[in-house]
């Protein structure tokens, strides 16, 4: 948790960057420090001490350490899960015996990220590549993927650095080659936060709370059993039960609602509050005909109901959940392509970013960047790996252009 | 991580115990902070804020929060798991609306520690009560479960408090009892922390190494591969895949070795380090015989070895295991029992405490136990819940004791 402060002055450009954000620890056991130490804001500067020891010889590489622990960057404006003055997150520190390795490694957790938010989360997310203003303190590169939040704003959501041999320096992590001669390592680091929880929230939340996507929520199903009457109850139940179980069998995560006390309608809304994927409803009605209504949370009121056979209820939900996780990957990323303007003068420009992102032809350099963010609010989020090819003119600069950036207003 | 200094002086006995082992931020974001903050020792104080808030009437309560975090106590004389700057564990913190339900709460947990360890971790504890001196700082009473090491010392190996109505005042924790009045909240707390990793490590381990209890170990059997010919390799391949398949069909952690270029006997002293509790060696001849070699970690060398038939390994694995398990923890109940003594006079109990634990019948107060403390090292560790009843004379004061205490050196 703490980093001697002297561990971060070594990597100069990493030090300039996190300086204003740490809380530094100048007290302990009720004597004042003689070296001040601060609560970590990323590992890099530990991860590097810890491989200068550990790393002797080629034999030793590549070597992966992954944590999850919590971190600080002193904020003074925080917002909930997305800028928090703590926050838990999973950090990946990697070393290597040539920089080929290491690059594929820096991409290789870009491609792992991008899989996690688009097939897990159902949140549609730009991999590309930050620009030099935008880089982590002290990589060479820094890999992103990029989300557009249910505002229009752009959210970071993930990070993947190319560390060179800077931190390799900085902390003489050497090792000896196979013709016994030293050499320092190439290294990466990678992290993915809790705020990705907010990404999953702002991403698909409606108006009535949460949806989550099927493949992370705790519960998939929850099942509500109606009825008014204790001799319909029996009845109900013993459905419910038969329902739960092939549910389960199936390896579908249901929840069974039997409070007591509270309506049917209470127990509807508070599941969609907390983003139950789907829902299914037993009444009287339901056990003499077979059936039993199945909800949807991403499409709210009658639309999202319809009435299905108890027989085979659990292929059906299984089906249906399959249906909603790509129904909110579609949704969010028609909405996200919807809110992405390719605009070629700064007039448009301000519009897009007013919205969502603009998609433009960039050669500006870090002061133009700088301007365009004290104009509009809007930054570079990154270089998207995918590129359309060929060339065009910068829409700030007028430059000529080889490469589309997409900017948009961040959290 | 960090709670405000005030919240900390809210209890007074709570801050008086913790104040000297904390560590105190005093500069956040570049700027020195107008309160200054502490790393968390322990939570008590930010979990009485928030229930707190959280609790409103006794429809909240109980409340049960468990947490999994890292804690700092600043230490000059750090030891390896035993006594750590920062540390990991689990905090688990309830509110209750009575004294009796919160009474029963603090038991349990102690029940549940101790059950862990003695059960799951084969380390046998004393379940007992913490004299007035060695209690939590803000609690009515600490439960506490203690541990003798290999080396006849104390370790205090994980604690449950009863906090009363201490911090619900401190913090205002109220609610609205049956009757629509405003209550005090009864609370408690309760730890277990990657000491206990420690404890493990010193109540079984030996020369060679770990030895690791058979229902804790992530590898509960190595299955070591042994042949000079490839010809031999085939057929001794085919018999451990077998065996391994077998092992792992019946639910048993197991790990082929199958590294090459180091010897079988470099592996059997790999193993042995790393504490595995069982080893399969499977070589020609046993191939040819249908038998296996089975060591067995507790026992070292020729008397820990059998040869088995490799029908029915499963089987004869899973029953080792138990064996060994049971055997741990009875070696260690063995030696815990011959290094305690019945002492009735302090020459005596001075040679007791030099190697195990002295049990004396105790009268004294916190400056006797002090007085102790100064002249022989040695702690009250706990009134053991099984007290063996009647009355005594206490070995210090002379004064007529109802109670039987532990004394020892800790860690």
């Amino acid at each position: 948790m703490f980093i001697p402060m002297s561990f971060l002055q070594k990597e100069a450009a990493h030090v300039e960057g996190f300086a204003p954000e740490l809380a530094v620890v100048t007290i302990g056991g009720g004597q004042e420090l003689a070296e001040p130490i601060v609560v970590r804001p990323t590992s890099e500067t530990m991860i590097g001490h810890a491989y200068a020891n550990w790393i002797q010889s080629y034999r030793d590489l590549p070597l992966l350490l992954n944590m999850w622990n919590s971190v600080v960057r002193w904020e003074l404006r925080t917002k909930l899960f997305l800028r928090t003055l703590e926050f838990y997150w999973q950090e990946g520190h990697t070393a290597h015996a040539s920089p080929a390795e290491c690059d594929e490694r820096t991409r290789l957790m870009l491609d792992v990220y991008t899989d996690f938010a688009v097939n897990e989360a159902a949140v549609p997310v730009i991999p590309g590549v930050k620009s030099e203003m935008e880089r982590f303190a002290g990589a060479n590169e820094t890999l992103t993927i990029e989300a557009m939040m249910g505002d229009g704003k752009a959210l970071q959501s993930g990070t993947s650095h190319n560390l060179g041999q800077n931190f390799a320096k900085a902390f003489d992590i050497q090792y000896l080659d196979h013709n016994n001669e030293l050499q320092y390592a190439w290294t990466t680091s990678w992290g993915l936060s809790t705020r990705f929880v907010g990404a999953i929230i702002m991403t698909h939340g409606d108006d009535h709370g949460l949806i989550l996507p099927p493949r992370l929520a705790p519960y998939q199903t929850v099942i509500v059993p109606i009825y008014r009457q204790d001799a319909d109850k029996a009845l109900v139940m013993e459905v419910v039960a038969r329902l739960q179980q092939e549910l389960v069998a199936a390896g579908i995560r249901v929840k069974v609602d039997d409070r007591e006390n509270l309506t049917p309608g209470f127990k509807f809304n508070d599941w969609e509050l907390r983003g139950v994927p789907t829902r299914l409803e037993v009444g009287p009605r339901d056990v003499a005909k077979q059936t039993v209504a199945l909800a949807r949370r991403d499409i709210p009121g009658r639309a999202g109901k319809q009435f299905v056979a108890q027989a085979g209820i659990a292929h059906t939900v299984a089906d249906l959940l399959v249906e909603v996780q790509q129904a909110l990957l579609d949704r969010a990323t028609r909405f996200r392509d919807d809110h992405t303007h390719d605009v070629d003068n700064y007039a448009d420009f301000k519009t897009a970013v007013s919205t969502g992102f603009a998609r433009v032809w960039w050669a500006g350099d870090s002061a133009d960047e700088t301007r365009v963010k004290e104009e509009t609010k809007a930054t570079l989020r990154c270089f998207p790996i995918d590129q359309p090819g060929g060339s065009g003119t910068c829409f700030l600069t007028g430059k000529p252009a080889d490469k589309v950036a997409i900017f948009g207003r961040a959290y």
